[in-house]
């Protein structure tokens, strides 16, 4: 399968050309910049053999963005927890996860759908499993990522420890109930996974996924390492999140997260690390050292109170930083264009020097080379170059939200587009045309997700009623209050 | 004409039922919940006499929601001006200016679509006036507002100090040119534009509203006061958007902005103030106390990196706030949902005590009766009360952003809401249809605002070049950084 775009701008050095862009076997065989450049009638030109012809005039072409951090089935609960921190949050939002394979399948869709539609090819989906049905939920979210067509690399969330170990004991020692798996069966269930679903050509990667430090006994971390290792996978997990994380490391440690994570074995070239809100300058040189990637989640961080990640700090010391949207019950969306400009933005508060801004082309290669570094694949994706992956997204420059004409890419990254993307190839096919998702059928999809679900607005979460004095008491807030 | 929209789901107490809402001669004549409520097939029922029928089903019928600050005619620079504080930003800016009347009646209109598009009903217009055409810029912006039918409130921008004076000169004296017309002209013009454009009944309000302390005189200030209680009209300012500001306030007044703005007269329940990121508790008591109302504008302060507003201590003082979206050069976009949303989230990192964040309802009210409160309207608008204006927005719950369904009004203040806005009625007439604006052709004006623009990348203001030394000197930015 062979096309060309023609006519699409891409950006170049600082600027902007018209390029005809042709794939070939899924990825992109030659890159013809035009002249007469920009605002100028395009050539009439000859058919130079690179297949179907797709017009690309007043269009932007821009390498795929990957969703570098996510919780697919979130998606039932977004809209419904109230403005709570993440400790009390996860108490919720665990009494109230979905059970039912289905369920998964759905949600999975829906992410990709959302992400697809906000210019992401790639999604990293940290997949909250069934207990007692863990292959079965890796295997719905494999089936709906492969008819989507969206590139698919699932991190089963796996712990062994149970949720209230996630939280400072504070004075007070705390009780804690097993985990209901063995570390050992835990495992077991990851090797089994990589045989079943592992397939990189079918556009299915499994990830090595502890939760963090908060839930995961070092036997854990170092078990998938090894698995890492023995099948060349990437590592991910969660990484200081928020304050009480912190302070649970020391508590657990005597040292920091990264400190620890580093001694172990866990941070290397392949591991990328979502959220790093609360690293000190010394955390940041080991993530520089070992070249772990960054996951920026800036909506969650800001709706869970978690504080803003110091990017910026980052960036200066030359760590990978990538964007995730994080699971919808914490953002409440997987729109990667909002993930990306208040992950760019945001910034611009915790450093009076502009010139360290981010920059709105270093967004755009932060969301596609950054996140394809972030999976040890940046040879293979993540930017418009010859023998890369065809993974790509065409912009519609005559949408509203992208008009009037000025800076294409400040447009996208600084604006809030709307009806934006026209196109998405992954590995060469094309999955959405004229704004819409070919490969499912989204009307179905809605009415699915609208028949399985109610409009609610008052539910009660035991598990926030049985943890939120001890949550008060640790981080200090008034018990009246 | 007379309406009644059946079974739309409205919001009471902490949940939902499903109501018709009736409207006769421009206001809400009635409000019938209905039972059995949520979740339920609707009744069959026989004609009340309410006229036209609009179904409702599967919708969501909130207040309008006001755009409380924003500056249309900067669409025309959104996504172009790089990342640069306020001051830097406001240089590049005015060097490129539109200075074409029908320039800023293609703006006006589609900063209207895209705040109706969003949830808006009303828009308040703090407006660039053309040099020697200002009478012709306001009459621009009254005609776009007249044709499509969006409530009007447009603040002629007005100052008599140039540029430069808006710095603080830190150690050494500067020299600044006089501002192109005096104070006693430009108040002239105030009277001269209310005179010919307020006119409430027909959904256009003329405010007065200097552009701030940075670059009005005392006298200007006055003139405006006087102006605003002899036509009984709102007065509108920003008020301390950044830090360079509050240095600057002491400079000029040798106390804070507020303390003199009290002084002279300028805080009232009338009075609605832009930003107030810079305040001091003592201040916050001041708005208090004068009953003014804070207008945030949450995406324009991170992206100038003008700070976090104190939001949460004007809630817990009981000072009003809505929301802006700003002027689409410094957000880059006029998407109300999206400043609500950010407005609300970004304050969980200023407080620990998630007990004081904002809740998903409390947003929709800050929105809706925040903004009619800021304008002095609360008694005619901002609420689904029998009596007020029937200035309401349906969204689409089948609307795959706002699934599956959960709490309506959490996805739509926390989501991403997408194509989510059904129809909008301002002054009772229909404006917004099956997601399409009814009144105005918004092909036509995407081609004007296409055949009126270039792509671009690449452009030097001539502005920043001159002040940025001075800049980075009184913010004490390295020099050669």
């Amino acid at each position: 399968m062979s096309f060309t775009i023609q006519n699409a701008l891409i950006p170049v050095d600082r600027g902007y050309e018209t390029a005809d862009v042709q794939v070939a076997d899924n990825c992109i065989s030659a890159i013809a910049q035009n002249h007469p450049p920009l605002n100028s009638p395009p050539y009439q030109r000859e058919d130079r053999g690179g297949g179907t012809i797709i017009d690309g005039k007043n269009k932007l072409l821009l390498p795929g963005f990957v969703n570098a951090h996510t919780h697919s089935s979130e998606m039932w609960q977004r809209g419904i927890i109230p403005p709570l921190p993440l400790e009390l949050w996860l108490a919720e939002l665990y009494d109230f996860t979905p059970l039912d394979p289905e369920q998964v399948y759905l949600s999975a869709l829906g992410t990709a759908v959302e992400t697809l539609l906000s210019g992401g090819t790639s999604v990293v989906d940290h997949l909250v499993l069934i207990p007692g049905q863990e292959l079965e939920t890796i295997a719905a979210a494999v089936r709906a990522y492969q008819e989507i067509g969206i590139r698919a690399f699932i991190g089963p969330l796996i712990q062994d420890e149970s949720l209230t170990a996630g939280m400072p004991a504070g004075d007070g020692a705390m009780e804690h109930a097993a985990y209901i798996r063995s570390t050992k069966a835990t495992l077991e269930l990851m090797e089994a996974a990589i045989k079943q679903f592992h397939n990189p050509e079918k556009g299915v990667n499994i990830l090595l996924a502890p939760t963090g430090i908060q839930l995961c006994s070092d036997a854990l971390f170092e078990g998938c390492i090894d698995l890492g290792d023995r099948y060349n996978l990437c590592l991910h997990a969660h990484l200081l999140e928020t304050s009480a994380q912190k302070q649970l490391a020391h508590e657990k440690y005597g040292c920091s997260a990264v400190e620890h994570l580093q001694k172990i074995g866990f941070l290397t070239p392949r591991t990328s690390l979502a959220h790093c809100v609360w690293l000190e300058d010394s955390d940041i040189a080991i993530l520089a050292e070992t070249k772990s990637t960054v996951v920026h989640n800036p909506l969650s961080n800001l709706r869970l109170g978690s504080g803003i990640a110091p990017i910026l700090k980052y960036r200066q010391a030359g760590v990978n930083v990538s964007f995730g949207c994080d699971g919808a019950a914490s953002n409440d969306s997987q729109d990667l264009l909002e993930a990306i400009k208040m992950g760019s933005i945001l910034h611009n508060i915790t450093d009076l020097d502009y010139r360290h801004w981010i920059t709105p082309r270093e967004s755009v290669e932060m969301a596609s080379l950054g996140g394809a570094k972030g999976l040890n694949l940046a040879d293979e994706m993540g930017s418009l170059t010859v023998g890369k992956k065809a993974d790509f997204v065409l912009y519609d420059l005559t949408s509203l939200s992208l008009l009037p004409r000025t800076d294409p890419i400040g447009l996208l990254i600084l604006g809030r587009p709307t009806n934006a993307v026209d196109s998405v190839w992954v590995n060469g096919k094309q999955i959405v045309a004229e704004g819409k998702v070919k490969t499912i059928d989204v009307d179905d999809l809605r009415r699915q997700l609208f028949d399985r679900s109610e409009w609610s607005s008052q539910r009660q979460s035991p598990m926030v009623g049985e943890i939120e004095a001890h949550y008060r008491q640790v981080m200090k807030l008034s018990l009246g209050g």
